[in-house]
This record gives C-alpha cells, structure tokens and sequence, in this order.
C-alpha cells in the first residue's frame, strides 16, 4: 500500500474543492471566477501530486483507470476513501469560514454543492453522465502512451472542466465527481443530499462509457 | 478509409459546438466566457483527438489541408461528413436540454447560430472570409513542418478564435466555421438559415486563401 | 533584403492592431477582454510568424534588439516600415467595418486609439515608458540564448502586455508600441493625433533603456 | 554575494506589486482581474527573472527554499531585503501615480494593501497560513528535481495565487507574501498597518509546514 499516493489525492481533492466551492461561497464569484476556480484547481494539482498519486482527485476518474488497467481494484477503493475525506474535510473548512463571517448577505447559501430545479432528475442524470464522458474520455485520450502529451496534459484537463462548468453551471452545477459533490452535500442538506445520488452514479457512469471509448474506438491502451 | 478519424472529427466538432453554443445558450455566457468557451474547445480537442485525426473540426480547415497536400480529396469528403454530423448532433443536444428547462427566461433564442443585422451581407461575408483567413493562417503555420510548435499549436490555435470572438461577436458571432454555423442552423431557422450561405461560403473563401498565403508567402509546406 | 520577413511583420502587427483595438470598439470589450484580446493576440502571432520574423510586431520592440545587435540597422527600418503599415491597414479595416454598422450606440469613439486625460503629459510618459522598459526587458530577457525558454516565451511576452493594460488601462490605454498607436490615431485625430509623440517615443526610451539593463545588469546577450 | 540575484528579486517583487496592487487601484479591476493580475504578474516573472535568481519573490517562499536547503541563510537575508525594497518602491509608484490623477473617484482606498474586517484576527492568520502552506507546497513539488517540470512551473505557481484570490479575496485579499503587504501597508496606513504583523507571520508559518510536508510526506528533496 503506497500511502504516499492516499497522502496526495486527499491533498488535491482538499484543495479542489476548497478552490472551486470557496470561489463559489466565500468569493462569490462570477460564472467565469467559478469555472477558472474549477478548472484550474485540477490544473495546479495535476503538476503538483500528479508525478505522486497521478492526480486523480475524482471517484469516477479512478473508476475509468481501474477498468483500462492503469491501477489496481485495491488501490481504487483507497483512492476514492482518501479523495471523499479530502473533500469532507475541505467542506467542513468552508463551512468553518462562512461561520465565522460577521457579514454573509454575499455568500450564496449551500456551500457549493450540486443541486438542479429547472430539469427533472432524468435530465440532469443524462447531462452529468455526457459531460462525465467528455471529461474523462479527454483525460484517458491525453494521459495515454499512444495519443498523450505528458507536458500539457494537466492544462487540457483542467480547462476541460472550466468549459463544461461555462455551459452547465445553472443546470446542476457540474459536478462530473462523486467526491466534489458528497463533501458540500453533507453540510447543505436539503435538494444537495436527495439528489446526491446522481451525482455520485452518473459521473461513475460517464466515466465507465469513457474507458470503454477510449479502449475500443482509439485504442487508447495499446502503448 | 481510416473510420478512427471520421468518429475523432465527430466527437471534436460535436464537444465544440455543444460547449460553445451551449456557453451562449444554456450558459447565459458573458462575451468572454463564449469567447473562451469556443476557444478552449478547440484547444481541449486538439490535444484529446488531434492525435487521431489532426483535430480539425471545421471544413474550411479541411479544405486548406487538402489544398496544402496534408490531405486526401476523400479523406476531406469524409472529415466534412463527419464534421457536420458532430455539430447537428450537438446542436440537437443543446435544444432537447433547453425544450426540458422549466425557466428558460434567461435563454437567448437561436440555439448560438451566426447570423448578422447591423451590417451588411456582403460586410459580414468579408468580416467571416477575413477572420478565417487570419483564423486558418496560424492554423497552417503552427502546425507546419517547417515553422511548427507541437507542444503549444492547440493552444494558439484555439485561442485564435477567442481574440476573433473578442472583436467580431456583436457583428456575425463569428462563425469561420461551417459546421459550427449549420448545425444551429436547422434549429433556429429564420437569419440564421436564410444566411447561412455566408457562413458556409465564406469560411471556405478565406481558408483557400490561407492555404495560398502560406504555401506561397511563407513557404510553409517546405519541410 | 528578406522580404518575407517584413510581410510577417505586416501580418502580426495588423493581427495586433486589429484584434486589440477591434475589441476596444466594434467588440465593445469588458476590461479583460481588453487585456486579454492585445495580449494574447502578441502569444498567437509570436508562434505564427514569430519563426519566420522574431514576431516583434513593436519599433520599440526593434529597436531594442538593433541595440543589443539582434538585428541590422536595415532592417531595423524594414520591420519599422512594415509595423506601422500593418498596423495603419488594421485601423483601416476597423474603421470600415464601423463605418458600415447600422448601429453604433455601443461603440466607444476613438478608433481604440491611446490617449491620456486624467494624469499629466509628463506622467502619461512615465507611466508609457515604464511600462515599455518592464515589457522589452520580459521579451529581451525571455528571448535571450542564456535565460530563454523558446516554448514558452511568446506566452510569457503577450501575457506581460496583458497585465500591463489590467493596470493602465484608465490611465492611457497602454500603448508601449508606437505602431499600436500610430494606425487609429490617424483616424481618431484630437487628442489621439496631438499626444501621439508620447506614445511614439516613451516606448523607444522605455525600450532603449531595457536594451541596457538586460544587457548590463543579467548579461543577456552572453550566450 | 550574488548581486544579480538581488536585483532580480527586487524588480520581480517591483513588478509583482506594481501589477497587482496597481491593478486593484489605478485600473480598478474586476476580481477576475485582480487575481489573474497578481497571478500572471508570478507567472512571467517566473521565467523572466527566474533563470537568475529563483523568481521567489516572497519571503515566505524563501524561507521555505532555505528550510530545504535549497539556498543559504545569508542569500535568504539578501533576498528578503530585495524582495521588500521592490515591493515598497512599487508602492511608491502607486501612490505617486494616483497622487497625480485629476479624478480618483473610481480608485479604492488603501493602495492595495491586506487587511480583514469580516472575519476575526485568529480566522485571519489561518486563512493566510493555510493559503500560504498550499501555495508554496505547490511551488516546492513543482520546481522540484524529483517532481518537477520546468517548463510549466512557472505558469502553475502564478495560477496557484490566482485561484487563492478567487476564493479568499474578500477575506484578507490574500497576500501569502510578507512583501507584497508591506509595501501597500506603509501608505495605506490604518488596519493595514496594525494587522500588518498577520500578514508577515501567517505566510512564514504556512510557508515553513509546507518545506516540511513537502519533505518528509513527498520526499521532494531526494534526487
């Protein structure tokens, strides 16, 4: 057990969603703060732990490495444990901050979970499984041996993120990550923990299609 | 007939335009969030499936490949086939996730199609022949053999489109793609289909002129 | 006399002139995109012509590398020629595409022109040849054998443009290129047309004075 | 003693300082201009003035390179002097430029500088200590031998800083760097200047934890 690799998902899924749901409470930022604040969190930590751990810092990224091969069922478990604590414990920061705030008519309420009011359940499972796809399919393609780019790999990633959050935001909020939804859900409650359950299977369904994708149409495994 | 290609230019074109005429649309996007939702499209796919299939995304590309001599008279056929079929695709995405919205009160109509109303049409046939002449310029000079930069091309090439976007949105919506402009097209109807010759025409016009300009000026087919 | 050399410094300063002060005007651009649209229009023209020209697209920027003997005095004039013609040409096409819109209550006045009325005109020279020295000294430095980074050094340099204009903008509109501000003063006349000689010779100082600091203070011209 | 590096460290800091905190005042940013300001501001300093000195630009980052013994206790004096008397002359600059504007209506208070007022002394120093512990963490894995890439680093430190200010700027304004707080504080006075200590102590303390998370969790110091 290389608890080194634990170690770095925590710390890039704390990071991930303290960045992306602090811009969004705390920093009450705008759509494009939001989607930067996103993207370029998995940005930073992809060159910071990705040499360790890889870089995961996503349930349903692990999922889709586990089925191509890239790491073992072991290992998986142990990095889904440490990317859900990592952002449990980065909401539970966030909510620690907002508390202490003597002015909070700025900060939106629910601590930047995941949530969706103007699509039904089945629409938002559809659109959080595609752009889950998307998603991961853009990061088998470019970390693999045969099509990847070791050097931009991080940037494209990332930034693959902030497009999606452009288009999505006001339907769920885009979550594409089990992890990055459980963590503000826990605090938020309400709509954010009902409809958890579809943040957390459809992003492991996009991204078990997205193995597939990759694997079968570009054989993306061959080295 | 290599079909790894054709799906490569399928998915490329369908993830740009379901990310940039979903930036307009479902985003709400501010201009520079649809400049850079277009832009990054094009940088993202040129890193995910520009190994596969060159990353074009866009015929009058195409065309200037195959006028360059980087590409077969079928191949481009095969790529324009695909190309158009990515973006009625995703067009067709954009409008089933808007027709399932219960507020689309912040939704402009027209689904992100290009069509113009405070200029002429024969201004806005120079604006779009102009803007994909300088677009398809740097698309055939960073990818040169001669004058090349692997690494960075999908990043310049993307961000291309931003700067173009930052100037001509208020005119055409800056299209310099026909795939990108046909797909909105069948939708919204009305402008963006009684105009639509433009965008189709004149994105080929201005990228012949690249593939001219380059070869002829800068040498760039010289390895 | 290398002619090809002075098309692409006719391309990249028209590119310049055109996306920088076309989103100023018939983009109506925010701030940023202000900042973003001369900025990164610098990063994409360094990797499109920079190969063929060294992509100055700037006299002051020329003139600095005549001083530190990166190029002949000849030249020096031949890059001079084709920068401020390029850049006249851009002014020409965007007060065209002006002049054919229908409506132009959005657009602000003054061709994206660089003038100063909120500080002195001795203040709007230190502020433009400061600015000048910071960004010649980036390019001298970043361009340089021993300190340079050839990959990255065009992003580095328009970016250095970028958060110059996040600073300056109110103040003079951030020229630090007299070709920049040559081609919309012309159109602009007034203020744009009698405060011109600041925005021409504060960056030839500010980038004479950065040919000696690189060259004297860090060696950049040892290999 | 290496004066080269010294000078170096005082025009990155001049730079970084004048850029942002300029940014905040005279050109009245957005947030998303403000963080992308004192981001980039890291990044193009990074590789301009990098080759020479480090690029640190912080006290706290030079700390934490002499707690790895990446650098000696000396040049960590010689650059804390640098790095705070670029930072104060940079202010300089600010002040003497918004003194000279005829119309500051549009310019905030406080030359920049870090304070809080929604949040208590104690939240405010874990915040800055927190920010400061993730910030440098990251600039010690990614210009590390063992996990480093030299050639992105610069753009992932600078960005790291931006998505910090995206969630923490109506906080502290997040400064992570003794230098850039004190030079706005001796101007600006008041809470800036009585809180200053804060913004001194809290990035030291995070910057020493991350020297030693880095080595002793990454073993980011071995080969």
């Amino acid at each position: 057990m290389n608890y080194k690799n634990y170690i770095a998902e925590f710390i890039g899924t704390f990071f991930l969603v303290l960045i992306g749901t602090g811009a969004v409470t705390i920093g009450n930022g705008s759509p494009v703060a939001i989607a930067l604040a996103f993207g370029l969190a998995i940005v930073l930590m992809a060159y910071a732990i990705g040499p360790v751990s890889g870089g995961h810092m996503n349930p349903a990224v692990s999922l889709a490495m586990y089925i191509n091969k890239r790491m073992s069922l072991t290992d998986m478990f142990g990095y889904w444990f440490s990317q859900v604590l990592g952002a449990i414990v980065a909401s539970s920061v966030v909510k620690m901050i907002i508390a202490s705030m003597t002015d909070t008519s700025k900060v939106p309420d629910g601590f930047g979970s995941n949530s969706y009011a103007t699509i039904s359940g089945g629409m938002a499972f559809f659109v959080e499984a595609l752009f889950s796809f998307l998603f991961i399919l853009v990061i088998l393609m470019v970390t693999s041996e045969k099509f990847g780019n070791s050097n931009i790999a991080g940037f494209v990633i990332g930034l693959t993120l902030t497009v999606l959050i452009f288009v999505g935001l006001p339907l769920t909020g885009v979550s594409v990550n089990p992890a990055r939804s459980i963590g503000p859900a826990l605090y938020a409650a309400g709509d954010a923990l009902s409809q958890l359950w579809v943040f957390i299977l459809a992003p492991l369904v996009g991204g078990a299609l997205a193995a597939f994708a990759a694997k079968y149409i570009f054989n993306s495994e061959e080295a």
